[in-house]
């Protein structure tokens, strides 16, 4: 009783989140009916015959939840379906002249060499991430057609037939898709990006706060919630590779037009990806100092260096949100630049405080930060060690002669702790 | 002509590279050849009849590259199926209890409301995962079912053979796939988790010789082969998941039990990820030092840091490298804490000479470490507003009302430069 609330809250909650899937869902209810009236009323019936059950079938394998999905879908399969009934057309004429005995040999050899060069043209990148589908129903109606044909009398009929149907149900689905509450990948990618963008900044305002703010002291990053959100950045590469795939296939539509430079919101998401990387590196970095409860002796020159981090940290943000903001608006402002120009300023600040310290601060300095990185990249094999270890006790890895015969049942688990 | 020998080298390639590929698309072949064979064959055909190509179509459509996807298809199509189908038949008996008129209103209603739910049930998380392919093939089955139920007098039978063919189909591919040079889903997983980990040990061994080695001056990472490897491992997180959830429909192969912890190679991934981000930051870095080209006048230290950073980059490739033969010979060692603990050491050697050189200095390199990175954050932001700055030229975002007027068709660019 307990798991089905709880279940009922989490579809609640799937719902709210976005409620145009509520209206996908409905969409694609309304898309299957609209196309079953073909079955239900006599005169549509009779033109196409039991064959309208491949409109129903494009319907339900075609419709996705964005319109470009939908086109790619669509397109993909109904020219898949015509260039392979032609080829299966060909191929039935040509079996033909083998004979009685050697037409479904003939036929089999077709069938067999055509999709095995059909499947392999998958393995291409290219192909793989434009005509996927297509290549699966160019050797599904090849197959059909070039199978069929050695039972079916009327082929031609039979191909006009599945061509029709495939164009009614493609029709359907696209016109529910575009018109009635459309999704478009091509939107969806736009604020995914500006949304990355924001939630580096947000993370970074938090961080800013908690860490090189007045109470910095206290600042503990572990189990803030806003820790989390730039996490999901790092692995945002599939969702838009696959957004933008999508966005190619869209018409214009708002403020997109047809030939919108998809490309460059993939290259907006690799140097925001790599942004996170750093964000990463320097919140490991300050979660393992936190740690190590460092005492200060010299709080002067601290007090320098972190105020001139906090404002380098607050800058990179506002330019962050500023940049999320003039893509979610589509509206340059030239602010994000002065932001970075005075978070480099506070940079060359840094730099500055040293030689006045000491002349050969700076090498130290550089070293340090060097040793510093590597130091953190060694704490990273720690987790990786122990990961390897625990899968090699679950399935029971080989284990070197001296341990076994001690009886050891899991190996020493080593912990290496940096201070 | 030229393009032609380009593809065809291309394609050599593809083949070469995974000579698997070949296979499967020969597999793919013969498996759709055997299933027409009960087309060509008659008292195979009289049994069937023409659903027959409904075997045709679920070879083409559930023959995966891997085991465990062929196997997640196939049982996916199987039991939806069989579920739909018994609800169609219920569907249909309680839509004619609603008269001539309100039997297909009855219908159209059942399949609206179906397929909207099933719809749905696709944006739960962990549906998506496992059960998208048959939630598609739920709504297909249930609609044909419940709509030629309206035209169709012997349901049973059509249900029967759509059925049966489904299982004809799935079978032929579940053998051609697990028979005949099986690729298995955990096994690619299992091999792609230990050369992600070799992929990072390659890099460090190659960055400790470049920069950190006895011909640290010169060393440019600029352009050279072994830089571009790592940053694939960043990205592996999407293959990763899809092979895990293929692995675990698979049953007991070679090393590999039935309920092998494929969760645990997630984990290794993340930890793994977590790692090249680290590696990243670090490059990053070293990458920016070169270019500024800094003086060195404290010869000694420096030389005492570089030799530490060059072992402990040593120590960390040698023990991910450790960690992937591990894996790969499913041979635990303890080799890779050791050369962790001697990476360790020689960090706490690199803290070590710092109080030696002055008191505060400790305070100083912590500042200075903090700095950095966060400088380094700084400078990510660039390409950034690079990036968004050339889309709000290709798209025309709205510009400020001054710079408009003064005809200023692209906005001042701007390059901060720390040094």
């Amino acid at each position: 009783m307990q798991k089905l609330e709880e279940l009922a809250l989490k579809i609640r909650k799937i719902g709210k989140d976005d409620p145009r899937r509520v209206f996908h869902s409905l969409k694609v209810g309304l898309a299957l009916t609209l196309v079953s009236i073909f079955y239900y009323v006599n005169p549509l019936f009779h033109g196409l015959g039991t064959s309208t059950m491949w409109a129903v079938l494009t319907v339900v394998v075609v419709m996705e939840y964005t319109v470009g999905g939908t086109l790619s879908k669509g397109l993909n399969r109904a020219f898949a379906t015509l260039l392979a009934g032609a080829l299966g057309l060909g191929a039935n004429h040509l079996a033909a002249l083998g004979g009685d005995k050697g037409e479904p040999i003939l036929l089999g050899v077709f069938v067999f060499m055509l999709a095995a060069m059909a499947t392999f043209s998958r393995f291409v990148p290219e192909m793989k991430a434009r005509y996927d589908y297509g290549v699966t129903i160019f050797i599904l109606t090849f197959s059909l057609v070039a199978v069929s044909s050695y039972r079916e009398e009327e082929l031609i009929k039979l191909a006009y037939r599945r061509l029709s149907t495939v164009a009614i149900g493609v029709t359907t689905c696209l016109c529910t898709s575009m018109f009635v509450f459309p999704v478009w990948a091509g939107e969806d990618l736009h604020m995914l990006v500006a949304a990355n963008l924001d939630k580096l900044a947000c993370f970074l305002e938090g961080m800013g706060v908690e860490c090189f703010g007045e109470k910095m002291e206290s600042g503990s990053l572990e189990g803030k919630s806003f820790l989390q959100s730039y996490k999901t950045v790092l692995n945002s590469k599939a969702t838009e590779d696959s957004l933008a795939n999508f966005a190619r296939w869209e018409p214009g539509h708002g403020h997109f037009g047809f030939r919108h430079p998809w490309n460059l919101y993939l290259k907006i998401g690799a140097v925001t990806r790599h942004c996170a990387c750093s964000i990463e590196a320097l919140n490991t970095y300050i979660s393992t100092l936190e740690q190590s409860h460092q005492t200060t002796t010299d709080l002067e020159f601290k007090q320098m260096v972190q105020a001139a981090c906090a404002e380098m940290i607050k800058e990179t943000s506002k330019a962050l949100a500023e940049l999320a903001s003039s893509i979610r608006g589509m509206k340059w402002s030239s602010t994000a630049g002065k932001h970075l120009a005075m978070a480099t300023e506070a940079a060359n600040r840094v730099k500055a405080l040293v030689p006045a310290k000491n002349s050969t601060l700076l090498d130290v300095l550089i070293s340090a930060t060097t040793a510093s990185l590597v130091t953190e990249l060694v704490r990273c094999i720690n987790p990786i060690i122990t990961a390897v270890e625990e899968l090699s006790r679950l399935v029971e890895f080989k284990r070197p002669e001296h341990s076994r015969k001690a009886g050891a049942e899991s190996p020493p688990h080593v912990v290496i702790a940096i201070d």
